[in-house]
Parts: structure tokens; sequence; C-alpha cells
């Protein structure tokens, strides 16, 4: 492709609206434009990257026998009665009505059409395994569309759903989508992790997500390499503590804490560490409010807690009225000695001794708390975030923690939408099955933003090779003033195009800077300069896009080297 | 693909809801499957013959210089507003609003979204003339859908817009795209015509429809080979007489016409041809009604006498009240003579002498009635269908008529949305010009239906190589039970496929002749027949889908032929 005919502009200006750097790079390196909130247009050499992923995700989907199908877009509101997601789904779900003010959706994912599907077409154990999947264009309507493609409304999706006679059949399917989204993820060339999460309001048991991994992603996960477990945060375990406790060394003193209203004041006014506190926080429950103790350091845990007995879903902080009325006293100086309501402590308070906490009075806490004594021995749950360091589920190591985008979500639905709609085939004896599903996302347009923020310098996008729009760019110097250079460079082009590279020929009457910095930003991996200089001595000017220098190479060495990189 | 893993169910039944001959064969084949009035999931099979399509549009549209592109399905209302349709565009457009209660619609074409791309991102001439294009998913809300694929609500369209400084670039950029969509068409093996359109509500000054050729097309298609000339009868033009009308032989006549209702009944009563009566339509006017006189054995033509002065649009007859009001007579008894408000004579009522019309006057018609002495001399119009024998408008010929469906349509828009919208590039004197645009569609999911609508017989679909979505099937007999059969079809199932052909394999244990039946009801081009007897003798039975016999082959003669006919 030549420049000029390509239609590209390029920005100079990071855009105001961008708060995340690979939003600013796609916007800069006109990969997209925004249309209105949340709402973005796929530009030429951004839609060349989107199909590179797309490529990919349907060759390994193909490979590991999913068949390709393409349900509309808009969808019935009777089907999502049917499931019972139509009063569920909240106002993520676009809704409209028809001529005949008839209700419809923009599908923000397809278990009820797929299981329409399924139970008109699928009749016997004998047409069993089958996955089907799409790559569509989904709408979500997100209360603040943010990051670009990364959090838009309107996205492209893989979706896949998979039938099964059984839970073994399923635990099958499920496998092979395992091992079709690490091979995908490996192919494009992004380092990722496989973690275990929660299944959210998609329903089911065994989930798993597919995380490309970078500094700046929005979930934390931990995971130990020498235990082969990874988990986002959301969802990995603590377990109750296996040391003992220390003994008792300190006598309980309520002291005045005049002013403290955080662990952080506390711990400077008593010379400790968070460590050695306890926060005590009131969330709604259903039958009134319900304390739950956590160590000062440690981080709540929204998903866990809120599928514990007696705790509103989703998890609420009690109003300040309603703690001041059971307590007494204010957010700031509550504890657990002498609360008069359910209380749910973590596996880590447990094994504290000697520790300080509110003392339900205004300006007051306690000193030198102990369990046995000033409170009776708790009930552990687990209610907190893991930090670095928390022991790991298998026992064999502790806890680090990393950072990723989810890209991809695997689920164990199980027979959720099967039974509510009535998904059956007969099995070998005759009688009716419902059917174990199987769900399977991959977030098409995300995955261009999360490889950007994985790869990318000052200067621009570093594409892993699998993604790059193009794999080699051209950049002829005097290109319009020097016949010897036109013709090479033309020579050039038509040879690297009939290779089957992908070739962007910079033919832009414009300074080497210029041209430079396009390539950069738009991180083409490849870089050919053409001088006549250079070609004086039968060499071109190479560099990758992930060096700093450029070396001067044979053109036959050059050639050699673009056809041995160019991805299969 | 093999048969068993490829999830494919043929019904046998016709669908009852299905009403031409394409929704029938699309459903029985298991092509489509229906979720809701208008809404259809494209299945494996179907999906197969939709990406071929596709895969050829690409193609040319990439060969003509077209970038493409990826706007989104969802567009704000403002953009709309600014080009004047969200009031104009009634209800085909599928409105909603999101969870801040903004506008928006599901896209039924992309003017205003790509005019609003292009007044950003366009600033020079020198950036021009530039074509986007994208395959995307549109709805529009028909009132009735109906036909399948042909006209469902939700589909998916090829839509192209050109950019250019003036109205030469334009014309350039409008001519590339006819000849493109030649070629996709031509490629794509069916048989087509191009004709003149009427633009519609898309507005702008020249427009034509690619239609392809079947009996049972909703449009009609006026042409002239030695013309080289085509127009859809919509907008077929007819022309003054050139011959002189004959001298009046009779004299005026008042005769009592009881019962008489239709041109048919007054033929009947007087013995005579329709050509020799005339019939007169009221319609609203902008100053009350209006009549329109023809031929009695014309058609009206509603979009050309829309256009007329004083005429309502779109084209209303008048209601009976008012007709009686105007004329003292009711439908039935209309005719020219003494009546009192406009009236637009067709071109072809002025060559008539001696003819018969309604009285004013009911149960009463006139017979011998002549211009220029019962009434004046005409002025004429241009208001009805052309008809078989109608001289074509370079006289070199006369029409023949033909039906098609539409599946293509390519627009000069001239300076409609980018004078509303405001999209300008400077011009090299450095002012600003506004730009002159082409837009250019091409149904997707419609040539689908279009396709088979020309290619079928009574067992099934036809299907032209290039749209099969298999080129051969292989059906072994015996395959469960014989070893020498089983071996022969792996063998050659993977030797076929490795020359690049796509195959399907029917694998599946059941009767040759339910094989032979889907394979004709899916259309596959060539079949190939694997059986111990013809095994013994290394040869293969053979058979083309167009073909009603089959013939035995060598095996490479077969393999040969196969590789001579596989599409490029």
């Amino acid at each position: 492709m030549r420049f000029s005919e390509f239609g590209l502009t390029t920005l100079k200006e990071v855009p105001a609206e961008a708060e995340i750097v690979s939003h600013q790079l796609m916007l800069r390196a006109g990969l997209v434009r925004r249309l209105a909130s949340g709402l973005f247009t796929w530009m030429p050499i951004g839609l060349r990257i989107l199909r590179k992923v797309e490529t990919v995700v349907r060759e390994e989907m193909d490979r590991a026998g999913a068949l390709e199908l393409l349900m509309p877009a808009v969808q019935p509101a009777e089907l999502w009665e049917e499931s019972g997601r139509w009063d569920q789904y909240g106002p993520l779900l676009l809704r409209m009505q028809d001529r005949h003010d008839r209700n419809f959706c923009f599908g923000p994912t397809h278990e009820e059409v797929i299981t329409d599907i399924a139970r008109r077409e699928l009749r016997s154990y004998k047409q069993l395994p089958v996955n089907f999947y799409q790559v569509q264009t989904k709408f979500r309507d997100e209360i603040r569309p943010r990051f670009g493609v990364m959090r838009a409304r309107e996205f492209i999706m893989k979706d896949a759903y998979s039938f099964d006679i059984d839970q073994a059949g399923l635990q099958a399917s499920y496998e092979k989508m395992h091992a079709a989204y690490s091979a995908i993820f490996t192919r494009l060339g992004l380092k990722f992790r496989v973690v275990d999460a929660d299944s959210g309001e998609i329903g089911g048991s065994r989930s798993q997500e597919f995380h490309v991994l970078a500094d700046s992603g929005e979930d934390a996960i931990a995971y130990c390499d020498a235990d082969r477990y990874a988990s986002n945060v959301e969802t990995a375990a603590t377990f109750p503590a296996s040391a003992p406790r220390p003994a008792a060394a300190q006598s309980l003193e309520k002291i005045a804490t005049p002013g403290v209203r955080t662990i952080e004041d506390l711990c400077r006014l008593l010379d400790i560490l968070p460590s050695q506190t306890i926060k005590t926080l009131i969330v709604d429950g259903s039958d009134g409010p319900v304390a739950l103790v956590l160590r000062g350091d440690h981080e709540l845990n929204a998903v866990k807690t809120q599928k514990l007995d007696g705790i509103a879903s989703p998890l609420t902080m009690a109003d300040t009225a309603t703690i001041v009325k059971a307590t007494g006293s204010e957010p700031g100086s509550l504890g657990p000695v002498g609360l008069d309501m359910p209380v749910y402590f973590d596996h880590a308070v447990a094994r504290l001794a000697d520790f300080s906490c509110g003392a339900n009075e205004v300006g007051h806490h306690y000193t030198g708390v102990n369990f046995g004594r000033d409170l009776p021995e708790p009930q552990t749950v687990d209610i907190r975030n893991v930090v670095v360091g928390d022991p790991t589920p298998g026992g064999k190591g502790t806890l680090s923690i990393t950072r990723g985008i989810e890209v991809g979500h695997i689920f164990q639905l199980g027979d959720k939408y099967s039974t509510a709609m009535g998904a059956t085939v007969q099995d070998p004896k005759g009688k009716n099955q419902v059917m174990s599903m199987g769900c399977y996302g991959i977030g098409i347009t995300r995955i261009v933003g999360a490889a950007i923020e994985q790869n990318h310098d000052e200067n621009g996008i570093i594409w892993p090779g699998p993604l790059a729009p193009f794999d080699v760019v051209l950049v002829p110097i005097n290109l319009q003033r020097s016949d010897v250079v036109r013709e090479a460079a033309e020579a050039l082009y038509e040879e690297l195009t009939a290779s089957g590279l992908d070739v962007l020929f910079d033919d832009r009457d414009a300074r080497p800077g210029v041209k430079f910095a396009d390539a950069e930003l738009i991180g083409i991996p490849h870089r050919l300069v053409i001088s006549e200089r250079n070609l004086a001595a039968g060499e071109l000017e190479y560099r990758h896009r992930s060096e700093s220098e450029s070396r001067n190479l044979k053109r036959e060495e050059a050639l050699k080297l673009l056809e041995n990189s160019s991805v299969s």
C-alpha cells in the first residue's frame, strides 16, 4: 500500500479525551476515530489490525472444531424474559421498540439466541458435542465509556457456545476452548495469563479469564508459578491461619483518640503498624446491618463477601445514620468489642494478639485487645483481597501480584439457560436430557488496545509481528528528486509485496524525519531506508521497531531477513 | 468438512412461512434460521456462502482503490438532524435512547457518519479522490418483512462513499464503481443488468441499479440491447408520439353503460380493445384534485407522476367523496370531457382518435371522442409505465421487459450531504470547496437469495461455482461397512482438500438416496460417488449439479476435472 493512497492522517498532539496510552496512540496513529461516547470508527489502518486478530481467532476456533455462524444483533425481548435476564440485566442492556411497539435489545451477548437455536436444531445426543461461534458487533450501554476501545459501548466480540450431553462432555469442550484460547494469544504474540475468575452475571460454575499483562491493567492478578496458580484478585482465596496465635501480653485499655478517623491516624498516634490494628466495616445485611472485621492493612473483597449468608448483593456499605443507631458511634471509632450485630471476621484477624481497634465511642479506641479474653474466639471467613506473600491454595509457594487486561473469558454455564429455556436432546435411552452449556468470549476490539498497553514506547506502538498493520515500511530519501531512489524503491516495493509481505511504501513528499516519526508511531516492525548513498554500496538501512540503532545490510540480506521474519 | 461434524440439518417439508422459492430453499437447506420477524441467523453453511460473496466484493473494492473501514452500527441522532433525515426518514429508522436519554438509531445507511468523518479528516484537495467502504450490519424496520433475507430487517450491506473536489471527479469515481460492480457480479457467476434508476430518498442526481435477473424479481426492467439501454420501469421514460394522429371518423355519442365500472367492462360491452379507451384517475394535488388521463391498457407510473408540478408526493389517489364533489360522478364513469380541474394527459393518449371514456355521469360513457373537437388539443406528459415495444430513448430500437432483483445501487449524491454538514476541503487556490459525494451499496445478504431465485430446480439450489458453500461433495456408498470404500473416500477427501478445494465429505450412516437428495438440495456443483464396484475399475461416478446424468470417470480424470473447474 502506498502511503499517499491510504488516506492515513496521524496526529502530533495527544488528544485531550484520551486517558490511557493505548487510547492516545490509537487516536494519534489514526487507528480509530470517535463518533460519540463509546462509539468508534475503525479507520483503514486500524481495521487491518482488527482483521489480523479476527483471522487468528477464526483459524484456531475452526481448528478446535467450532462452527461459525452469525446471529442477529437485534434480539427479541421474549427470549430474555424466558431466561429471566430482561429484568436482571439493568441499564447496560440497550433496549428499543420496533414500529409495532415490540421490545428488542441490541445484544450484549447471545446465550438466549443460541439456546433458542439449539433447542430447535438439536434433537439427539448424536448431534453433540457441538460448539457454535460468531464474530459479531455487540453493545453494552456502559455508564461511563472510557479508555477508547477498551471500554467502548459498541465493540466486536468472538462469542462461542458449546452444547454437551453432560458435565463430563462440558468439561472436555471447556478444555478444548482453554487450549484454543492459549493458542490464539500465543499466536498473536502477546504475554498473557489464564486466571481463575468469578462467573458474575452470566452465571454458571467454573470460569477463567485470559489477561494480557500490562502495568496499566485494570485487574490485579495473583499468581504463583511454582504452584501453577493464577487467579483474579477478585476471586483469589485466602485461608485460615496455620501458625498459632501469639499469647496475649498486654491488658485491654481504652484510650482517648481525639480526631483519629483512619487506621493511618491511629498508627501515627500509637506508633504501631497497620497490621497491628483491625478495622470494622458495617454493610447492609438481610436483617439489618452486619459488621466485617479485617486487619488494618487489608482490603475488603466485595465479590467474595457478597456471597456470604445474610449479606446484601451487590455489597452495600451501611449509611452513617444506620451505623450511629446500631453502634452508638461513628465510622472511625468502630470495633468488634461489645458490638451488638452479626460479625464476620476475616481469617487473618484470628492470628492477631494485642491489637488495637475502635471502642464504639467517638474519639476512643482500645489497645491490647485479645480474642478469648476481650472477645469470643472468632469464626473466620474469607473476605479480603490476597496480598503479595499470601500462601497459595496448593500450599507450594506464595503469591505474587501482577496487572492484566481481560481479553478472554471462558465459562462452564452448566444448565442455567438450557433448563430455563427447555433445551433438551434425547439421550441414548430415548429420554430427554437438558444440555450442558459452556460459553467462551474474546474481546476482539479490546485486544488491539490491550496489545498497545503491553507494547509501546515514548515514540509510539511496537506491534508484535502477527498484529502489525504492515510488516515493513519503505522510507525512500529524496524519492521525488532522485531517479535512482525511485526506481530502487519501486522495485523493492514490488518484490516485497510479491513475496507476501504487507508493505507500506511511504511515497509522500515529506521530510525523512516526518516519515520516521510516523513509522514509529504506527509501530511497523521492520523499516528499510532507501538512499542514493546506500544504494551505491548495494545496501539498505534496516531497523527493527524494537531496536534503538539501525544498521546497513546488503539488499539480499535485508530481503532474507524480512522473509524469515514473516509471520505464518 | 465432514457432514457429521458440520451440524447441518436439512428439512424435507417446505416451511409454511416461506412465500418464495429462495426463502423455502434457504430454510430447507439449513442456510438460515428465523429468530423473529425479519431477523435471521446465518447457520454455518449459509455463512460460508455469505463469506464467499464478501470476499469477492472486498477484492474488487480494494482493486478499485477503495479503502475499507468500519463505522459503528449505532449512530447519534445529532448527525441525522444536521442532514435533515431524522425527521424525514420515518418509521423505517429504528430509533432508541441510551441510559442518558440521548437519541440514537441503528444505522440503515451511513451517509451522515461518513460525512462527519470526511469533514474532520479531509482538509485538502490533495487528499482527494478517496472512497471509503465497509461491510456492515444494517437495520431497516420494514413494515412487512418478507421473502426471507431478501427483505429482512437486519441485513449486511457493503456501503461505499466517494469524495471528490468537483462533479468531474465524482463522475470518474462513479464510473470506477460501475466497473467494480460489474466485475463483482460477473465474478459471482450471476446474470445481471445495470439499469437507470430513481434516486429516491437518498437524494442526488444520477443513479443506477444492478439487478440479478430472475422471473420472480420484484422489479420490472425495460431494456434494449441494440440501444445499450436498460432502466427500471419505475423510471423508464416514454416520449411524445412521433406518428400523426388518425383523423376523426366518428361523432361524439353519450351512451348508457349501466353496471360498467372498469375498462374491461366497457370493452366487453362495446366490443373494442382497451387501447381504444382512456381512463381517468383523480389524485390529490397541491390545490385540490388533479386528473391523470392514460390509455386504457396503460399503467400509471407513480414515481414519474409525483415529480410533476402540483401533484402531491407521495402520489395519493383522491377519496371517493372528493371525486364525487369535483366531478358529479363516481370512479368508473370518469373522463376528461367537460372536467373542471387540472388535467395531465399521458403522451400516448394524444395519438388516439374516436376513443371511448367516462362521461362524468354514473352509468354513462362517451364513444367517438376526438381531440380538437370534443376536447382541446392536449399538452402531454410522461406518467405511464413503459410497455414492450415502446421506442427507446436513443431511438435505435424498441423495449423488451424482464424482471430482476436489485442487489446493488450506485448514486451520484453531489453536495446534498456535504453542504448540509459543511464537508469542505481547500482547493488548489486555498479556497474552501464543498466536496462532491457518491454512494454505492451492495446487498450482501440479499445476493444469496437472489442467486437462488436465478439458479434452482425442483430438487434444490444450483450454485454458480463462486458462490457454492462447497465445491464438491463426496458420497461414499456403504462407508460404515466397506473398508475399501472408507480408505478410498478418506484418501480422496484428503487429496482434494489439500488441492485447495472445499470438500463436503458425507460420512453419515445414511442411505445413498438421502445423501443424494441433500447434496442436490444444498446445490453443491460437483458430486463424486465412491462405491466398491467403481473402485474395482479404478473409477468414480461423477455428476455436475446442473446435469441430469452421471458418468464414470477414471480417478485421475475426475481429479483433473475438479482442479480445472476450481474457482480462482
